[in-house]
């Protein structure tokens, strides 16, 4: 089934407007909701509704809190999210981050007691839609082992790093072809393992070991042990741990281990929002050289498989966006249906 | 065969004067060179200075250049480096960030034409011995298949985060325990391919393609097919590439396919020095608590492997640094006689 735009938006707005989201902070969150439906990554846009609502009800998120600053100076401020909406706590922090990058070239705002920001990468296209290179992450709950720890341990703490590139349409940055890595740690999340469960297949890559320690590609296996693989093993390990480490701490927040195990108490988290504005240091128009030409010879390399392109991060976003726009964007029949339920 | 530090460090501060690098010079240079060892990173440094050595002859590297800034703005700034000897131009632009963000509570020094720094790491702990939080990263040659790609096409653009840790015995950041983060993006280097075929090991993770596509443990199967893994596949393989162009762009500087496939040549290369000073935001109580605690939850964690204890970045360097420093510093004798061969 596909809809519009605009039908999923003010569909997701009406339910939120009915938990006491004030009319113009609910449309705002289903616009991000909807444009992560939109842009094609079907688990944190109205899929993961039905969980955020959940939230809402059992007090791990605030309908009216919003963020206040706690410390600030020059151009690095910490904030306290409130247990606020994430995505608009989120998206308030990196728009604050852009304005301490106009003044000073950078900006960070280090955000505490938060709740999760559905798709990562929404915060960087921000930013690159502005023309600001961003660095920003989240931590999580304990989903996936360290390295020598048999449990979750770590977060899967979701990495995003955007770079902006000028739209040839108009010649400026909205809504230009913006390379922006959008990237949980944990090589796949338990969605993807049970969503291959579901269609009976086998992980592309091995995802985490089985209960005999042994590196499988089964995914039934890797749920039974509860030992998925961070990226790169140890590496993907102490990226996670150190980006915990990095924003609990600048924020005053929640480290991964003090959050709750349960995903619907998985509120109360720590975020970095850190952006660069290039325009005062370097050239537009050399920017957009350096950036085309690696395009280009990454398109021109040799490939592992000669029918696929390989492809820059952010590239399969667009498409998508492209697709869904034009043909409408698919929902899931019965997440949608429960969704309608709730204005009935 | 163990040394001292000070006669490693004298030793590579006289071959150096032989080139041509001042004495005072000389002697940073190759103190870095001698805690690299001491550290216990042996591919990084004395092991790596002839290829330094050899560079310096063939004009890749300028013994007396030093990197001068190109734009500024805020708390960012581009500078060259001018083919500079890489650890003191990286050491050079990481203090001037942290003058920076003395100043903006952030810093960034994006700096273009350098050559090789050596060990990345080394900049995270002269961040964090000063108290602050770094992000630091360089692009390489191409050395490893983009996702999707044939042959090496993006560099292992080692990554560092350094998160800094008062020293419980001094109560300041000097020399405290920090959190550092060192990856290369790459699973394994191929340097590290060639120790296992050396010695005639499995590698203990997948580390690559056979000549038939088929993820291989066996080193020469990945000498052969030239296709080592990025860390997590797809996600490794965009983070290499994102990190490339940040510091490529910012820095008005190369990207990786703008490098030469020879690593003798590969020089004129892009890094990023990015800190963050948290003294004026947030508390060094809280901060030392929240680091300490996820330090002792990661220890008290259930373990994969009863005897081994799972450790935090940077754990073990300071156990090498310290039994190095107690036994001597192991070095290779025939790297060590060929140093000393210089001298003679
Ligand atoms: N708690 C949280 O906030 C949380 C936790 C997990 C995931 N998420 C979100 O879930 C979404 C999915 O995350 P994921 O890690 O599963 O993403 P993914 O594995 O689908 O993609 C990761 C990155 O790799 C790129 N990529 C994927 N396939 C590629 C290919 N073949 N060639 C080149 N590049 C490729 C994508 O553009 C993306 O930037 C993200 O939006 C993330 O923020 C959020
Ligand atoms: N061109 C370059 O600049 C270049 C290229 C490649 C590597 N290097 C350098 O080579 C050195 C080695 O890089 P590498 O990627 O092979 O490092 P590595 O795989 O040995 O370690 C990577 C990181 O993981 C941590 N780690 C390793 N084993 C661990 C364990 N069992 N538990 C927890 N943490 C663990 C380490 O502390 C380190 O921070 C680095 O200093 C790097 O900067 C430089």
């Amino acid at each position: 089934q596909r809809i519009s735009f605009a039908e999923l938006q003010s569909t997701i707005s009406a339910v939120l407007q009915r938990t006491g989201v004030s009319p113009k902070r609910a449309d705002r969150c289903a616009t991000l909701f909807a444009e992560t439906t939109r842009d094609g990554v079907y688990t944190h846009g109205l899929n993961r509704l039905p969980r955020m609502l959940a939230m809402i009800a059992n007090g791990s998120v605030s309908t009216t809190a919003e963020p206040t600053v706690v410390a600030s100076h020059g151009a690095l401020e910490s904030w306290d999210g409130h247990l606020g909406i994430g995505n608009l706590n989120a998206e308030a922090a990196m728009a604050r981050a852009m304005e301490l990058a106009d003044q000073y070239s950078l900006g960070c705002v280090a955000l505490r007691n938060t709740s999760h920001w559905m798709r990562g990468g929404t915060y960087g296209w921000q930013a690159a839609d502005r023309g600001y290179f961003a660095l920003s992450w989240t931590n999580t709950n304990p989903n996936t082992p360290a390295w020598g720890t048999a449990g979750p341990t770590l977060g899967n703490n979701p990495f995003v790093v955007a770079i902006p590139r000028i739209n040839p349409k108009t010649g400026d940055y909205r809504s230009g072809p913006h390379v922006v890595l959008d990237m949980a740690i944990s090589q796949f999340s338990y969605g993807q393992l049970d969503a291959h469960i579901a269609r009976g297949e086998q992980l592309s890559v091995p995802g985490g070991f089985d209960p005999e320690g042994n590196l499988t590609r089964d995914p039934a296996a890797i749920r039974e042990s509860y030992r998925a693989l961070p990226i790169g093993f140890w590496k993907g390990s102490g990226l996670a741990l150190t980006l915990d480490l990095f924003a609990a701490m600048l924020s005053g927040g929640k480290a991964t281990h003090e959050i709750s195990l349960d995903p619907l108490f998985e509120t109360g988290i720590s975020q970095i929002f850190l952006v660069v504005s290039p325009s005062n240091v370097a050239h537009a128009e050399a920017m957009t050289q350096t950036v085309d030409a690696l395009i280009q010879a990454l398109r021109s390399a040799p490939r592992s498989d000669p029918a696929t392109p390989p492809r820059y991060p952010g590239e399969e976003t667009l498409r998508l966006r492209e697709e869904n726009t034009r043909l409408g964007i698919p929902v899931d029949e019965s997440v949608w249906a429960e969704i309608q339920l709730r204005l009935s």
